[in-house]
């Protein structure tokens, strides 16, 4: 075992190809990474390699080329995807490929660009890669997202020192939310046992409904459809191998019923999305659909989320994550949802995975529908979870159970 | 106009962007570059944008990943191409896009990668983009091969400075050799009219063949086929669009009939072909085909070439570069074959460009095989002139004519 920062940075890398996606041998990789990330994204394919895969292609990407894209190219090319982009994906669903997806994103690198750009590039791109996010929200393939530093990210949170310097306490607090300390393979095993427990509790429960409320305005009552599960933590793929979608990850979450959402959310973090942040927002929901919502800052990005398609007006998951979990006493803001969301209770605006019954089971789109799975082409967590969080469950015999208070499991 | 080597580096962009391929308003560019040339890459990103490209998609690899992909893959991989690149290639030759190779190769990279696996992987993806590649050799889209630093390449020409140091005066060299002074447009306007001159003393004496000799032992006769033409400088793409194929560029060429090769040739230049370099080597031609060959180094990299289909034996190109040339004059050895070549009097090995008759004219299948157009799934160029390189012509009417005596037009 190697010592100090690198020797981490190499069991992260590790942590991401043997827990993340759980690569089996003689198995295809795609690995999804900015050119600025790559020394780790290299350190990742070759744990890739000496975890057994077969080949690794490492798709990259490049900040900088994306923005002037989307500063100077033809508005219409936002409205198109390439046929090849959907043939790429199809290619490695259908091999049962596994993705690794290596975020580093600026979370401000698109706020000067008009959002019509971002809004057409969203809806285009989620249409036409519906059936590969089906496969992976459905968890149909073994994926995983884990975060990389950059310099303008690492500069954004921590704007008063050298850029370098910033880098490296970005790695600090990744690899420490990552639960990379001494054998992090053994340690994600153990984490997930708590997952499981609570798991077992909120199961047992069979909530029919969750209210939320606290002091920032938050009064929201979410239904929660009939033989409903959640879940955290580790997953199983349609393969029947485990892995961990997100890591770091601290969330338990279900599906809401998302015709019987009603009240309002406040939100208690930015949302950065599409490498915009919006900041200070509040949505209302009547009858499951939101009906007003407004933002201090990026308003438009907002309301480009929401009219996306129907879904997308519409919540698709609904998570809990206690207020003293290990990422939220960081007391840091990552600006990226997959840090963000493990630090605060959350929803997810759009599609639903279809956690009915079990991972197992299929819905047919009757199913789907009667039961309230929210369907659309994007899928956008953002959070509300305060330090008084209130969170009651009714169960179906009308029975009031307290599952959170002071923003913590009761 | 920016001072200094920035100010060159830029004008070398527009120059690939508006001489090279000569992106026009509305057009899709696609562009290969490495990541460790992603500063480059940038700026002909931006200058295809401000020359009205529709939009510019950078595909990235990266040498290092391709290494570990190269020596840690399982081989069987090596044998097949994912369907969706065949899709790539498909849809950009579709929509008449233009495409930038940015070359910054490292000339050793896997030199010791199994030569099976390179081998495997040339004869899988030379038929899997047999179309693409026959788009590109008969001008049916416009393209461009440009060279960029990068510091493996760089420490391997300048082994005795530090990296750095050795990136600086790559860049130079590479400036210097594509004409980048004062208005490169315009430099490159007038060095066009050279090729035009040359062209047309070739295209007048009409050989039927050509003898080439020298001191190293080289004594090869080389049949032309009946309408060949010499083309060198500017070429016409199917659109009717002027495009440069090769920045730098020093060399007039036309094919060969591959049936009537007949003698010896002695490589005067190393040979860097997928990353391995062959050097010292020999080809001995009877009846068009080669039946014998040896190298000093990297022999069995020479004999994968040759064993990669029926036409990898045989030659695709003649072409003819004074031993005067400016970058011959550089009296550097590049290790790249853009260069090298524009260096040298040269053959390649593999495909020919259907020079018959001229650009507009398309040959059948029978019309091709009847005047000996050399079919191959690869086109490989390599390097024999020397400083007493002679080349006898023969007209038609038997009468001989000298071309090049002591290695520059006679």
């Amino acid at each position: 075992m190697e010592a100090g920062r690198i020797g981490r940075i190499r069991r992260y890398a590790e942590l991401i190809v043997r827990k993340g996606v759980n690569v089996q041998a003689g198995q295809r990789v795609v690995v999804f990474a900015d050119i600025e990330a790559a020394d780790f994204a290299r350190l990742v394919t070759e744990a890739a390699y000496d975890a057994g895969a077969a080949h690794v292609y490492v798709n990259w990407s490049d900040e900088a080329a994306s923005r002037t894209t989307y500063l100077m190219a033809d508005p219409e090319e936002f409205k198109l995807v390439e046929p090849w982009r959907v043939e790429f994906y199809k290619y490695y669903d259908d091999i049962n490929a596994c993705y690794i997806f290596l975020d580093s994103d600026d979370p401000d690198l698109l706020s000067d660009v008009e959002p019509e750009r971002i809004y057409d590039s969203s809806k285009s791109s989620g249409v036409a890669f519906y059936d590969h996010n089906n496969a992976i929200s459905c968890n149909h393939v073994r994926w995983t997202l884990a975060g990389v530093p950059s310099g303008a990210w690492a500069s954004k949170l921590f704007p008063d020192i050298p850029e370098e310097e910033a880098v490296e306490l970005l790695w600090e607090k990744i690899l420490d939310s990552s639960r990379v300390y001494g054998d992090p393979l053994a340690a994600w095993d153990d984490h997930d046992k708590m997952f499981k427990e609570k798991i077992r509790f909120l199961n047992g429960a069979k909530f029919s409904e969750l209210r939320f409320t606290n002091s920032l305005g938050t009064d929201i009552r979410i239904g929660l459809p009939q033989g409903h599960f959640w879940d955290g933590g580790s997953n199983r793929a349609k393969d029947g191998v485990w892995f961990f979608p997100n890591i770091p990850t601290e969330e338990v979450f279900t599906l809401p019923d998302c015709r019987t959402v009603n009240g309002r959310v406040v939100a208690s973090m930015p949302l950065t999305h599409n490498c915009v942040t919006i900041e200070n927002f509040e949505l209302i929901f009547e009858g499951g659909k939101v009906v007003s919502y407004k933002a201090e800052k990026n308003e438009a990005a907002l309301g480009n989320i929401l009219n996306l398609d129907e879904g997308a007006r519409m919540l698709g998951e609904v998570a809990l994550v206690p207020h003293d979990s290990p990422i939220s006493r960081m007391k840091l803001l990552f600006k990226n949802s997959l840090y963000d969301e493990n630090a605060s209770c959350h929803f997810a605006l759009g599609k639903a995975y279809p956690m009915i019954g079990s991972y197992d089971r299929s819905l047919s789109k009757e199913e789907a529908d009667g039961l309230g799975v929210n369907d659309s082409i994007t899928h956008v967590d953002f959070m509300f979870g305060t330090a008084d969080l209130r969170v009651t469950g009714t169960t179906s015999d009308g029975k009031e159970v307290t599952v959170f208070v002071n923003g913590n499991w009761a």
